[in-house]
């Protein structure tokens, strides 16, 4: 038993975060290298020190959170009222926690990372079952409750996010015939646009974990809860039989959520070998042939997914792999006994549909 | 085409409706039957008025939520901070509307069909893309912007729900040893406790639909959303190719949301002939034997499920299911081409883990 553990010990942990899908602008891309490198060192570093992979996931998303250009935490889209409102959800093979519509909160993945921990310490006082998922007022009262710092809701907003929402408020307001165009299509201005963010881990015991943290929609409805939130739609990490598989996912999120795209792709995933052709035919099924949404709305997505094979060997390997039908991807990965974070700015090429990206990762 | 319409319109619309799997008193009987049975025509009157399926389950569901006895609408459990925050969600073949931890709405049903119809509108102003699901104060700001009827929280409350959470608030405020017992085991005293109402819908065009409605825990954390909010758990319909299912799903509520309870059972259940069986197989299978939940909390679930199949001769029929591991679950159904509903208190027998019924109805 103690040959077991050592042995499980010198497998390597591994971590991949992504930015959001959607459209980095060219003047913020060393930003968005730097952030990335960032919060997989951050989550890197949180492993090396003994953290499993919720915990990992759940530090290096709070970096991906603080970085004002992405949306989610500080300089997340506003909503129609002028308001931040952030989604947040967290998976490890034992347990879910979410928020959402929640302002106030600096990191929403950390209230998230503590619902999901809270569960695992067993019932409340009375015998009453732990929330997996909270909205609102409420939410932020609970992580008041629990130590997690709020912020004044100002204090989410950034010059850029202030100044990208009067913009569309403005457009929006005059209802001109262009508005429709302009405010709908994501692509079409220098404006850029970015979904949710997200991380997936694997710690060196095996075990996986998902986290997905966004501030939604470009003016929402006030109190309008995407798909990050959601269970089995904005992040999965599951241990089956034939493998460990985790998986954060991007994009249009009321479509996203229902296609329970995260959970979806994970189960298409992890049955089949991990080619462009497998992968290109499940999304197609599980999201961008599904029925259930406006014929005449664009269906985004975006996602990285980890597939954790441990061979007869015992030796470990992990497949990564990034997705999208957005301009650009941009995500970053490395192992524990690696020194350099590997980052990777995906496009989407003219006269593609979509994009896929693979690498395999040694664990050992 | 003319033939083909005509002969779609002679099968008759189905409805099944249910009053929560929990403890329903023996005292009580008589009005949960009365509740069920108008429940039932109210839907059936919609479809015989041409009403589609997602607006008969609207509905039948507005009546039992407007039963102060059910744990839905008014008479809904109340939060630790005492009040009351229902949660309710609506699927068709077509679309997905939820509402979550929201104050103040007479009937939460219908306003996540308000959400669900408003999708199939079409794009937004701005080519925004329409909520599917709303919590807090957001929602009960769009349902008044909708034209849905605001009231009084307090109107929400009974003598009977400010009864029980004064009883159980002070037991867990008192914290002695017998606090834990008294409020988790559901069972073990006279106050019955009821969980999540539903309703399933298949049209005489065959279109199927299902709804969901729930007060929650009782003594909840505010802002916490349930499973009946939630896309894939509290219900589920869709049109397979080789059958239509529908489900409505009650219980523990975060244990229902782990487990995806609703889309996981239509899905089994879509693939198998429904015997006992292979009915308590999958329910294992899916929530029972699932981790993700405390190992020392009990798992309760009920759910209500209709399955149509068209034979080879065009002759439609459904199989009526409603299975639970609670005390008793109370059900009532009935087809367009019926004058009477058909009642079914189920229970329990000692020895059971759960009890499973099924009934066969002809819609030619």
């Amino acid at each position: 038993m103690a040959d077991a553990i050592e042995t499980e010990t010198n497998y390597a942990g591994f971590i991949a975060v992504h930015v959001g899908a959607g459209l980095q602008s060219q003047a913020r891309l060393p930003r968005y290298r730097e952030t990335i490198k960032r919060a997989c060192l951050q989550g890197i570093r949180a492993l090396n020190n003994g953290k499993n992979a919720s915990e990992a996931a759940c530090m290096a998303v709070a970096v991906l959170e603080d970085c004002p250009l992405t949306n989610a935490g500080i300089g997340s889209n506003l909503t129609l009222d002028g308001n931040v409102e952030c989604d947040a959800s967290m998976m490890d093979e034992e347990s879910y926690g979410a928020i959402g519509a929640v302002t106030g909160i600096k990191n929403p993945i950390t209230l998230a990372w503590a619902l999901l921990h809270t569960q695992k310490q067993g019932l409340l006082d009375g015998g009453r079952i732990p929330p997996c998922f909270l909205v609102g007022d409420g939410a932020k009262q609970w992580a008041q409750q629990h130590g997690i710092p709020l912020v004044d809701n100002q204090a989410m907003m950034t010059e850029n996010s202030k100044f990208t929402y009067e913009k569309y408020k403005r457009k929006l307001d005059e209802n001109t015939p262009e508005t429709t165009k302009k405010i709908k299509t994501k692509n079409s201005d220098d404006t850029e646009r970015l979904d949710t963010v997200g991380a997936i881990v694997i710690d060196q015991h095996g075990n996986v974990a998902a986290a997905a943290s966004s501030g939604g929609i470009l003016l929402k409805h006030s109190g309008r809860v995407g798909h990050s939130a959601m269970f089995g739609c904005g992040c999965w990490a599951e241990r089956k039989d034939s493998c460990s598989i985790a998986v954060a996912s991007s994009g249009t999120g009321e479509f996203l959520m229902k296609s329970l795209f995260s959970k979806s792709i994970s189960d298409a995933c992890s049955n089949d070998d991990l080619t462009p052709d497998t992968i290109r035919d499940h999304i197609n099924h599980i999201f961008l042939n599904r029925t259930m949404t406006p014929t005449n709305a664009e269906k985004y997505f975006g996602f990285i997914l980890l597939k954790m094979i441990t061979n007869e060997n015992q030796s470990r390997s992990v497949e990564v792999l990034c997705a999208h039908n957005t301009q650009t991807m941009f995500v970053g990965y490395m192992t524990t006994k690696q020194s350099k974070v590997t980052t990777c700015l995906s496009e989407l090429h003219s006269n593609d549909s979509l994009t896929i990206n693979i690498d395999s990762v040694r664990l050992t």
